[in-house]
């Protein structure tokens, strides 16, 4: 991979990755470029390149034309201007406080990348409201087609090679159209989180009848900071598959490095707006108030966020649920919430402003991810009372964001053992209609500190076959420190493993497409092919060349494991030539192949083969 | 850690784990010291120490006395030697094949630590022939206050803290007596593997009732050999879990390095007979027959073996359904077994022979671990019609062994989508008359080449909880290379994860206790706890040092994931703490605990905190 040297902030990793390319597809009835990845085979082997979907952005181009300051291509920009109902005004002016009230010395340069905010002032604005109206927006005929991929080439294979699957419920259609995704968003059972100030945004759709897809964190905190670090993890989570990305930052300069990530950023990007409320005032959570808050909602939408982390589920008559518990309460914004309730003996000012949060939200498109401040931290508090009071509040305030246009999704845990975990998702489905769940894991036991992306990732395949519709991520150094670019790596890659095996499960037509392409290229011993179709090509190869580092091995017909004389696909491969060149002998005249197969089976005699 | 230096013929890995002391039990009933592991917490927490199962032997003691040319203590010897109808004699002389006719320079210095070989001449000699005549065995007893682990504390705790659990039908006792183990094995539904010849075995059950296990695979292969590597590769598989420990080497010197291995292994030790004896043909399957094959059976039982996987499933009539698949056959034994069917045009001399082979196992209390040699290698292959095909005749072949008085358990699949996982269980537990089923895996999908553990974890978890007893590790090199001492470690630790989650969702009584002092410990900020209950410190404790990594952030009230600020776990604390002040000075005289939680929640006014 090359490393790209742009001007400001500092260097992301560009380039594609090894055996791949990227493909654009403009679709005949839009004018728009699809993007795609496209792994190249052997051509030996007559194999078409493999297209895999693609979350990773201009980044991953051969030649690509990144510069952090000018920010990507505003692909939305054209549609949006279209688009009645919207207006573009001055905007907020830039606080001293939305950076910390950092000195002058530690603010980082804001990205000069300006864009003049616009906002919803007609009766249409929210993808909700579009659908809801019958209208199919350009980001619904974009994730159509994004979604689409591979079910030519699965249904039009043979019948037996069809993706079988058990879906609970969960409508996978054979083809994604785009008046599919547009009836699933007015159903509110799928959201495109896509804040009309994410101008540069590549849409992509999240909802149980559509591919799982993957969130990563980043944010700096309190103990670090760095704007360069903060928009290569963003670059980095994509690179390795993740869909959207949460910038968590609590720390200084907020504003900037969120800037700097939104103008770059083909994913959409959630954020807590909690977090920055409390560091505008001092950390102190008895100080939050409903002033700072919206003017942190406006702030945030202004500049692009496309999904917003809101508390508003945990009220006062909540709290005391959790002091039986082994663990408390473990979120972030739940826990600052349950303070200020507390300490103020007041119901939530974020409940009980909902509609008002609903308005703002509505005005830019941002979508809720309504959040689950009292999810289980631990194995012994999974699907309790305060947890489940919680969900039904979400329940709730969901039908009110719907009423009000907005896209919804529900934030689910957390910590559950597996046999618990089917219970979170059906009582989701039920409580919240059926709009999108989006869950931390959920881990599946407590036993395993640097190894929680395992005990999670079993908890976010279930989930995710349950019928989850985006998966966050757990990197190694969950309950640890903060993830690095390893960590965050191996977190994503552990995660879309997670949502591979559920679209798997569930059936979705072109899921099993990749499988099988790497399972032949095991069995003809391509080794690079199987290299690049892999999840992590670099990862793959360099365990491999750890046993058998010469180019020869890389065409080899064996492997370490057993070395040439066992190899068991060998044996198999010569047993089919031995089979064929019997056949053709001894039988090729005498009777046709079915009827010898139905023989053999029957006498359990002489042996036939197909090749 | 210490590095232990004996001897011969290397150095293995000795101490006892960070934070934790091995701990014997010896019941009242019996002259036998049942091994622990006792975690130790911190005294200002007043909690005792954690009891945890340990498959790790002596070389987990503080001051180990290991001698790997003398070998371990032989504590069966004693109850072997009052054991009516075993006879000591002299045994197979070994031969120049059994190390692959290496020269005398390449030969492994044979292991001095000789025992004369014993075999069974009386009506009863196996755990499954003591089981059906109503005898309790030592190894009974033994296995009986391992598995206990727990249950009284568990069971002593608050209704509401005992453990709940989905067991799928499985019968989880509250507690484990001897006569519940023997009921199990005379049942077929569970087995001890303790060749009467493996007088150093720490006897283990395996079995749907019991704790889910987990084996782990070592050997040399034709491109590597050492016997130092080797039986440290054991001595390290079982310090971090490995309850069974499977050597699967095909190179030279394989006698040799057995029996290094066995003198020293506190776990019972598989093997798969046809690898040797196709070295002893010099790798050329068309030349294995029904002699070479007995013969190897005996030198290795009369070594001590306590599992075969023999691959009698794998039968001439079989062959033809593999000839569609994907990924053809990818069990090396039942590759082996396919060409020599499919040369010969003759039923596999396993299945033919099966009589015999039983004849022999029974002698020495072997178990047959049934091997699945037509096991899917790719997702599209799962649950094919090879697959059931062998699994319906190792069903009738159960039956054989148990009417020959033979311990049995079943292998199974490989690569399987989610959705198909329960399947293969409910098909192995009907077919099988519930004999313990071993799976390697399932690896749920088969995109991730490098991350196998982790494709492989989510099955391996899903069909532990469905009832298989006992997981084959699978480690990130699978598919790639051999697996070094960290990939080792990475693969049982991962296992170990799956296991346990298994358990918890399965509800065993004592499965919890290790999460509930987990999460306990997180709650209270002892970090050193943490390190010390978790599967493996020594990366916890590196994880969280690389971001905190000074001693006095060992004792602090946060965590490098939100900073002090931010900690919600602190805020949770400081909650209970300023509840409980304002219900002392408010409420205490006034009204009852529950009167007054009960009029919060009628009321959703004041707030009560329990504490």
């Amino acid at each position: 991979m090359n490393v790209h040297t742009p001007r400001q902030p500092s260097s992301v990793t560009t380039g594609p990755l090894p055996g791949s390319r990227k493909a654009y597809v403009t679709p005949s009835c839009a004018d728009m470029r699809i993007p795609f990845r496209e792994i190249l085979l052997d051509p030996a082997s007559g194999e078409p390149p493999l297209r895999v979907y693609d979350p990773s952005g201009p980044y991953t181009e051969a030649q690509p034309h990144i510069d952090l300051a000018t920010g990507l291509p505003q692909i939305r920009d054209g549609w949006l201007a279209r688009r009645e109902g919207l207006e573009t005004y001055a905007g907020r002016a830039v606080k001293a406080e939305d950076n910390g009230n950092v000195s002058d010395e530690a603010l980082a340069e804001p990205c000069p990348a300006r864009r003049a905010p616009r906002r919803g002032v007609g009766a249409l604005v929210t993808q909700y409201e579009f659908a809801r109206a019958g209208i199919i927006t350009e980001e619904m005929v974009y994730v159509a087609h994004r979604e689409n991929l591979g079910r030519e080439a699965a249904l039009a294979g043979a019948a037996e090679r069809r993706a079988d699957g058990e879906s609970f419920g969960a409508q996978i259609p054979d083809f994604v159209t785009p008046e599919f995704v547009r009836a699933e968003i007015a159903a509110g059972r799928a959201i495109i989180p896509a804040n009309i100030n994410h101008t540069e945004l590549e849409p992509m759709i999240i909802g149980r009848n559509f591919l799982v897809k993957v969130n990563s964190n980043i944010g700096n905190s309190a103990l670090t900071s760095s704007v360069a670090e903060e928009v290569e993890k963003m670059v980095w989570s994509i690179r390795w598959g993740a869909d959207t990305v949460m910038d968590l930052s609590t720390g200084r300069n907020i504003h900037n490095i969120r800037d700097w990530i939104l103008r770059n950023a083909p994913v959409p990007i959630g954020t807590v707006p909690i977090y920055q409320a409390l560091e505008k005032v001092g950390g102190d959570a008895l100080k939050l108030d409903w002033e700072v808050f919206k003017d942190t909602l406006i702030e945030q939408a202004e500049q692009g966020v496309d999904y917003f982390t809101i508390h508003a589920g945990v009220r006062l008559q909540h709290v005391p649920l959790t002091a039986s518990r082994t663990t408390g309460i473990v979120s972030r914004g739940g826990s600052i919430m349950a303070r200020w309730c507390l300490s103020k003996h007041q119901e939530s000012f974020l409940y009980e402003r909902f509609d008002e949060i609903c308005d703002i939200m509505r005005k830019y498109d941002v979508s809720f991810s309504l959040g689950d401040g009292l999810r289980p931290g631990s194995i012994a508090d999974a699907n309790d009372a305060a947890q489940f009071g919680e969900l039904e509040t979400l329940g709730e305030l969901t039908k009110v964001a719907w009423d009000k246009g907005c896209q919804v999704m529900i934030e689910g845990p957390g910590h559950v053992p597996m046999h618990k975990i089917k219970e979170n998702m059906d009582k989701q489905l039920r409580e919240c209609g059926e709009a999108p769940f989006y869950t931390l894991g959920p881990l599946t036991t407590d036993i395993a500190p640097g190894y929680d992306h395992i005990t999670s990732a079993i908890g976010a395949a279930m989930i995710g076959w349950f019928g989850t519709a985006m998966l966050c991520y757990v990197t190694p150094k969950e309950h640890l420190g903060l993830p690095d670019r390893d960590d965050v790596k191996t977190g994503v890659i552990t995660y879309r493993i997670a949502a591979h095996a559920a679209d798997l499960a569930k059936g979705h037509p072109g899921a099993r497409l990749r499988d099988d392409a790497m399972s032949r290229a095991r069995f003809d011993f391509r080794w690079q092919d199987q290299f690049h179709i892999g999840l992590d090509p670099d990862t793959a190869k360099q365990f491999h060349d750890e046993t058998l580092p010469k180019e020869a091995h890389k065409v080899a017909h064996f492997c370490s494991m057993c070395g040439p004389k066992f190899c068991s696909m060998k044996i198999t491969q010569d047993l089919r030539q031995e089979a064929a060149a019997m056949q053709n002998e001894k039988d090729l005249a005498e009777k046709g192949m079915a009827e010898k197969s139905a023989e053999f089976l029957e006498k359990g005699g002489k042996l036939y083969l197909e090749t």
